[in-house]
């Protein structure tokens, strides 16, 4: 008997395309959002429209090897972030996501049970933010894992945010810390290439809890964007941190056709990311600029509305909103205003 | 000079994402669909609500090597049917699509050139639907093309059609004829071999076009649905044939609760169909109830409704619902009654 082979492995070719799908079918029978009318089983889901409210609609694809190391990311971790970036996308609207649609292509290297760890974590997070997994689709995959989630979500008319209201002398905020989840993912590719170089070894992740935690099961910042509704207040322009501040704030000035001025010292760390980067050699100002998957909210405000916001302990001011022709700055700690670099992900650059 | 590069190929790389998000975004730029607010450029698009109408929403992925070879697809073609299946989607609810998001991972083999044709065989259909590309993702792939499609679409309350209304005594219908995809397939499929043979010969496809067409080129049956809107007409039961008549019917009875009896030779078959499938010696009920992507409507009413739509020559009458105890049935041209045997396409079978 092989001991490495106690974790039960039924193959996917057992249970058949439709098998998997009735598994999967079965996991989101029960609907949650009052809004989700039929779910998974017809050709399409319908979902009941809200009063007054426009639609969002947003979609994400994850590929593995380009996205996630499955060396690191269990699955139902995995599952869990997919839905969550798909959530915060509809958060950066300024909007409550109700509905999602997965669809993964999948090679015979996973089990029935590691589709299961996927759902399950998918299933974690639609709980945690109320909304239905209404449909999708399952395919055979030729090599990697890949999950395209598409994103439904609610807005009044009027709460409507987008990346092009930022005008000048607003103020820049953005939610939570930034860079962790960078710093996340540079302890994790440590203790896999210590891993491979020697087996035998035992990760050393003392302290980087925080960390990693950020890397492998963010948040949606759907808490803020309820409380806003409660404060009456509405941002002037939004995104979500997915690729870094720099190049995040780039696309708000781009959109808003105006420039920004952003203070270093300002932007929020936690001490852990601080600590790690000095640990690491890394410059705790690229963690923070140019380290993605924060999945924070960078707003902008009038300074008016901001008395709103200024007392929430987990909104910092960064920045404000200056003439285009003035460009996008930075004013490091040592007193240089300096051009913002947006490096973020270029998946196809050689 | 080498002429077997006079296409133009400019490598996906130069351009970076964000600038092959610009090249898509611009060819997309011009909304068309009354309910579409903000298409892509921000976290979500914003979709205007159609008042008294439920929101309908469907995905679909196609993996390279699973569901398409691109030896014989050319990409605008493959685009324009990426679009195509999922606007039938919508239509097998009875609905009409209104918006779609595109995500695509792509390896550094494809080209921009190679991108462009893509998104123009989606932008063709799209137009002729008069749907818009409101959002997606591009990310690279480590091996082949993966094209995953999210669609939303609007229906009346009271016009939504599921696979379970299907009631005893109801007729069985069919939209257009079945099994030419399947026959398309097959004929490329030996174009294919014959080339990889010998590169020289050419490819005999005359009197084939009708049957690549149908693979190549399918379109979704919303001419029917606005029809049956001016003819007051709403099946009980309805789903889009992308597996099979045997395969699709059986969904529908097992929803419905339901058997059926479909009679073969009321089955509608193209002559080209009839005539390849002898040339190459497959029996012509494995194209009409095995051979899958016709995207027709399949679809019960009871005998009375029937009326409003039994002189449309473009809608067979191919059987009727009887109890779920009498089973799922074939009467065939020999007078045998035998049972119906779903193949279907299962991608996870060995």
């Amino acid at each position: 008997m092989n001991t490495k082979n106690q974790v039960k492995r039924t193959e996917i070719a057992t249970l058949g395309e439709f098998g998997l799908i009735e598994t999967i079918k079965a996991k989101f029978d029960k609907l949650i959002n009052p809004t989700s009318i039929i779910g998974i089983g017809d050709d399409a889901a319908v979902i009941q429209a809200k009063e007054n409210e426009q639609i969002l609609l947003a979609a994400d694809m994850m590929v593995e090897g380009i996205h996630f190391d499955l060396a690191y990311t269990p699955l139902k971790h995995l599952g869990y972030k997919a839905a969550i970036i798909n959530f915060s996308d509809i958060a950066a609207m300024n909007g409550v996501p109700t509905q999602i649609t997965v669809s993964i292509a999948i090679s015979n290297r996973f089990s029935v049970e590691a589709i299961d760890e996927l759902y399950e974590g998918i299933k974690a997070a639609c709980s945690l933010y109320q909304v239905d997994l209404v449909g999708g689709d399952t395919t055979s995959s030729v090599s990697g894992l890949i999950i395209s989630i598409s994103v439904l979500g609610f807005v009044k008319p009027e709460w409507v945010v987008k990346r092009s209201g930022a005008k000048v002398g607003d103020y820049v905020c953005v939610t939570g810390d930034l860079g962790a989840a960078y710093m996340g993912l540079q302890v994790l590719e440590r203790e896999k290439l210590g891993f491979i170089a020697d087996p035998t070894i035992q990760p050393n992740l003392e302290e980087k809890d925080y960390l990693i935690q950020r890397l492998l099961k963010p948040e949606a910042r759907l808490d803020i964007i309820h409380q806003w509704k409660e404060q009456n207040f509405i941002p002037s322009a939004m995104i979500d941190i997915s690729d870094g501040l720099a190049s995040e704030i780039k696309h708000i000035c781009a959109a808003s056709n105006v420039g920004v001025q952003i203070v270093y010292e300002n932007i929020p760390l936690d001490p852990s990311t601080q600590n790690t980067s000095l640990e690491f050699n890394i410059n705790p100002s690229v963690c923070a600029l140019n380290g993605g998957e924060d999945y924070e909210l960078l707003f902008t405000t009038s300074a008016e509305n901001y008395l709103k916001v200024k007392n929430n302990p987990d909104i910092t001011l960064i920045g404000h909103i200056i003439e285009k022709e003035k460009g996008c700055n930075l004013l490091t700690e040592n007193g240089l205003n300096i051009p913002l670099y947006a490096q973020g992900w270029n998946h196809f650059e050689k």
